[in-house]
């Protein structure tokens, strides 16, 4: 019924929708080299933190399946060397460190069996994650769409589709479960400068699924705040702290100060999987700093004089106390998150 | 020392900046025709409040020189028409309709001269309000540049140089006053989407200026803010009501929301003909509602799904509780504006 997926594993390489061109053109990377899958990642062929994270462990079984060892300690040793190099590609959602430790774990449990073996089980890992993500995208919306009433006006931010994660979504997948659960509503999308995924990703999504949308200037969401048109916020998440911080695409702690202006709720939805348990608030999420051109040019034109100095972050971190709810697979979260989030902690090892 | 010029008038004709092709190319316009007049400020050739102000008389003595009639009466009759069109080519910033009105009062108070004394004094006051502008300017400047400290990071939203006026600036005319009297900041431009007038022409301004800049995403400002980089913000405005509740450019109330919540104080400038003493509040200024392909495509390329739906409001109003101050000619008028304002208003007639 949506026919298009973000990523998918086929055979032995690694299918990608080519997120850059969309929405003029609905391209499908084929990939066999995980220098590629960082690649794809850096330049945002494929972005949104789930995404990136079942990226990251398709790139590590690409990696495994080219190493041309029979030694198991050998294979060991450079599959970890192939990690520690697809988790340079963007230093801010958590989903990618997640999904490589997990790979490497499991390579390192399979150490007494061939390589053969351990290749196989690894391509079948990265395969049971974007499945998984699948199910724990459905269990968000599922937990989600109890936010959403008939009537709404919704505001989000950035994308959260399908695109943004292995299939279905985080924010948008709330969306799409109300939708398909029979409420009606129309959503306001910031388009989300400097690289456009609301007005790119967002748009060609919410069009797929045939919910009313209007596309806003990330300028205008205030305006419509104050005059009453915006009923709730839902936005995805790169990192979430220990406290409930959250570090998501740049602009968001703007909607989120002034959804708290306008005494409108500010809803997150990212899976468990963007939870960094191990860092206590915000303060210790880095954020990636990217090229200004990303500012100063458009597709390769300038909207700027040659040499104007930009700043391109390309998140922000949003206190815990601007938001009102964090969607996840377990439900939704409540303030005080570091209480209502404890259970969903990974115990010491 | 400032090599360009917005606007001025030569022998019988306008010459007039292109400012849509700014930063790219520096193109002249060369006008005869008030129609064309009306069409650059449709297009946004020209800009900003107080430039729209004087293309708005120049259009008009354009208008008056083409008229062929020698009776007083007739040539009053066909420019009050010709005013009331050029009032037509947009709807926010006053000093439009300020400025026609003050050729029609010229024309009307010599209607016992013949129609060549009539067309001879139009053409002069058009050239008055350019000069009469410029010294607005300066005068703002030199109020406003106390508010201009050494060291502080300043945020500005849209543009409001010499670009956007006769000549000088409102806003920017005080960062260059600042500048000029030696003191040394910096200025984070907001790119100021959809139109990108920070981005395209701030910059190019403040790079002529030689004080450095910063561009960012229109989004990136609330994260500064928290970092704690931004100290002030200034900016311009295209209608003040009565209590100082200010329309401006998209995107200006949500800074102000943004200032406010980090408690950055948020100063407008703006010469007194962009006050509009006949509205109580900003409830009664009229929003401009542009072409959604402003949002949609980016010099004809598209950056959302063909047939996106999209809003584009061109300006916001600002609350007066949410401004420290108003620059203008005759000092910074403060809180509550309805009592500052006060001596300045017109006396009924």
């Amino acid at each position: 019924m949506i026919p298009y997926c973000s990523i998918c594993w086929d055979v032995d390489k690694v299918k990608l929708l080519d997120q850059r061109r969309l929405p003029a053109e609905e391209l499908y990377l084929e990939i066999t080299d995980y220098h590629e899958v960082i690649e794809a990642i850096r330049t945002l062929a494929i972005r949104g933190a789930p995404a990136i994270g079942v990226a990251a462990a398709m790139g590590a079984a690409l990696g495994a399946l080219d190493l041309d060892t029979q030694n198991p300690g050998e294979f060991l040793s450079r599959f970890e060397k192939i990690c520690a190099e697809i988790a340079q590609a963007r230093p801010t959602a958590v989903n990618l460190f997640w999904a490589l430790d997990r790979m490497q774990r499991l390579a390192q449990a399979q150490a007494g069996e061939p390589v053969a073996a351990i290749k196989a089980r690894l391509v079948a890992e990265a395969q049971t994650m974007l499945k998984e993500d699948d199910t724990t995208n459905r269990r968000m919306a599922q937990a989600g769409q109890v936010l959403i009433h008939d009537g709404q006006r919704v505001l989000t931010h950035c994308n959260t589709g399908a695109l943004a994660t292995g299939a279905y979504g985080t924010a948008l997948g709330v969306l799409r479960a109300a939708w398909e659960g029979g409420k009606r509503f129309s959503v306001w999308v910031d388009e989300t400068r400097p690289l456009l995924q609301g007005a790119r990703l967002t748009t060609w999504e919410l069009g797929k699924l045939g919910i009313p949308y209007t596309l806003i200037p990330d300028g205008a969401a205030a305006t419509l705040m104050h005059q009453g048109k915006v009923d709730l916020v839902i936005l995805g998440a790169d990192r979430i702290a220990a406290n409930g911080d959250t570090a998501n695409k740049i602009g968001t702690y703007s909607v989120a100060v002034l959804a708290h202006h306008h005494g409108i709720p500010f809803y997150v939805t990212a899976p468990l999987s963007t939870f960094d348990f191990s860092i206590p608030n915000g303060d210790h999420i880095p954020v990636e700093e990217r090229d200004a051109e990303e500012v100063t040019h458009l597709w390769g034109q300038a909207v700027a004089p040659a040499g104007a100095p930009a700043l391109n972050l390309a998140f922000d971190v949003t206190p815990n106390n601007l938001i009102a709810g964090i969607v996840t697979e377990k439900g939704i979260m409540e303030p005080p998150f570091s209480s209502s989030l404890k259970p969903y902690r990974p115990t010491q090892e």
